[in-house]
């Protein structure tokens, strides 16, 4: 079994952990022959669970250790406590080269906070980015930085937009993904002074990138680039935004499902596509969000996702394992001369 | 008639002025009685439409003007060459007291660059904010600033949480308004300084509030508070984002209840309630953004509203004209002692 054919797994961290967790790498593991999996936990509660589990049987190797990172520990405190814990072990693996990419469902700043002590920044890269992938029109955009930082300036963003770049070539699949940066306009004199540095930096050819410009908060749904960059904080606030409407939406669809015994009959004879609805609505389906510019794979699985939303991260981190996303982005940073101004 | 009761309307704004203009003043004009309508533009092609439409017999006043603001025209522009174009005067007529208030579905960025300068902005404002209603599962929620302006300091934020609150009570009908920050997270060390400033002022008792603390971008469809608060750019993205997210889902519907034969049938047998659904997602029913901060009541309609839109902000802006939401902002921002400070 090669390096490249194992992934390292947090058992305890999310709020169903550790259940949540071998489910879904029982899930994972029936789509993809030759992955095993180190899992990290305490050995006492993951045997029995692993034991019922025929997909799990012969793939799964249990690294015991008996801490684990809560959900309330702060970033800080996951550094100074967090080194032998299964989180923090689970990303190690991928640093000594014992597995090829990390996932864990637990708490994000901790996460992050040890992903980037452990795997250590890209060359070139001042802030490791935050990416999620956000469901639209003609299929998934890749938005970032969702999270990682609350600020951005003009070379960090070009930084996101290089790695969100590589990025979205590795896992959708394009040759020659597009990206914008999100504003509150189209035009070249809207936004902050960091954007309108971004824009111009590139616009000019130093990287060979299909940059299309400025994109407003509704074409990130509409689809019209693949790739979306923006500061953390705007980011954050615009995925939980969507979020939110994405709740309401299907409430008020439930509702109107509900609201008389004719639309109750309609619905049960429109169920079919209503379950394809349902399927489409479900965060399940886009669960994983990338720490980019590190020397590594860490994919954060939302704390309080399903087996299938568990298994969909973990596809997602051996996808990104296998790609060449990594020299991608230190090519094109290379490119940019940031290497040489990196000064941390 | 006395002057609280006439509203000065822009005939030549929006995509497809003057005819949805007209169309929506005669649907709002039907509701309300005792109300007349100062309508600004031009006489010839405006005479025909208002003669076809029984609703606005005897209660809708032409003043001429054959010269507009049109929708590439920039802000600056629109400031030296505005004067005597319909916008302007529409405006201008809640200045000079021939109206109680004003609205435009014309260009954003001229109307809130005219509106301010004939307005003028009240004491103790330093920067005017676009408020937006939102959606929720609870009703509806005020969302300021949404894109006056891309930058706010601790002082605005809080500025724009006086304002928001007593707009929430003019139009939601709440006696005491709940109002929070958006931020990244609920803790309170969380997110910019501005906002972490703004937190420990509005925290403070200077002013009587109910301020809730920090939310986050899903919490807004959540309807958790009646007021959000954030900065123009943060909260431009967020209403774009979730107008895109709102489109999209209503998308995966319309497939899903096409998809096969069955889901037709069923769709017909729910046709009720996927009528008011659609009602629901009509963004006609929540149009109307306000530039909160002035002397004077300056409603935005969208610029490609139905008439049904543009009846719902004529009918948003005699409302904040019968309120007394401009005495209460100006009573709190004497104690915050906001007023002493401002300097411009």
């Amino acid at each position: 079994m090669s390096m490249s054919h194992i992934l390292s797994v947090d058992a305890m961290g999310g709020d169903n952990a550790p259940d949540v967790v071998v489910d879904g790498l029982s899930l994972f593991l029936r789509e993809r022959s030759g992955v095993s999996v180190l899992l990290h936990g305490d050995e006492a509660k993951l045997k029995p669970l692993i034991g019922a589990r025929p997909a799990l049987k012969g793939r799964c190797e249990i690294a015991h250790t008996d801490r684990y990172v809560s959900s309330e520990m702060k970033p800080s405190q996951a550094l100074r406590r967090g080194k032998g814990t299964s989180m923090w072990n689970a990303v190690e693996a991928v640093k000594t080269g014992a597995a090829s990419a990390s996932v864990s469902a637990g708490n994000t700043g901790a996460l992050m906070a040890i992903s980037m002590l452990i795997l250590r920044k890209m060359d070139g890269v001042h802030r490791p980015a935050m990416t999620a992938m956000w469901p639209t029109m003609k299929g998934r955009t890749a938005v970032l930085d969702v999270g990682a930082n609350i600020e951005a300036d003009a070379s960090q963003l070009m930084t996101f937009a290089i790695m969100g770049e590589a990025y979205a070539r590795a896992v959708l699949n394009k040759k020659r993904p597009s990206v914008a940066l999100l504003n509150i306009g189209s035009e070249d004199t809207k936004g902050h002074d960091e954007l309108r540095g971004a824009h111009e930096r590139l616009l000019s050819d130093m990287i060979d990138i299909d940059y299309v410009g400025f994109v407003e908060g509704d074409d990130i749904s509409g689809g019209i680039v693949d790739v979306v960059v923006t500061d953390g904080f705007t980011g954050n606030v615009a995925l939980k935004a969507g979020e939110g409407v994405a709740r309401l939406v299907a409430s008020y669809v439930r509702e109107a499902l509900t609201s008389s015994t004719m639309s109750k009959v309609g619905a049960v004879l429109a169920s079919s596509g209503l379950k394809a609805l349902r399927e489409r609505l479900n965060p399940s389906n886009v669960n994983g969000g990338v720490l980019l510019g590190l020397n590594g794979v860490s994919v954060k699985s939302h704390g309080g996702t399903d087996a299938q939303g568990f298994a969909t991260a973990c596809a997602l981190a051996m996808d990104l394992a296998a790609s060449s996303y990594m020299d991608e982005i230190a090519e094109n940073l290379k490119r940019t001369g940031t290497t040489q101004v990196a000064v941390d």
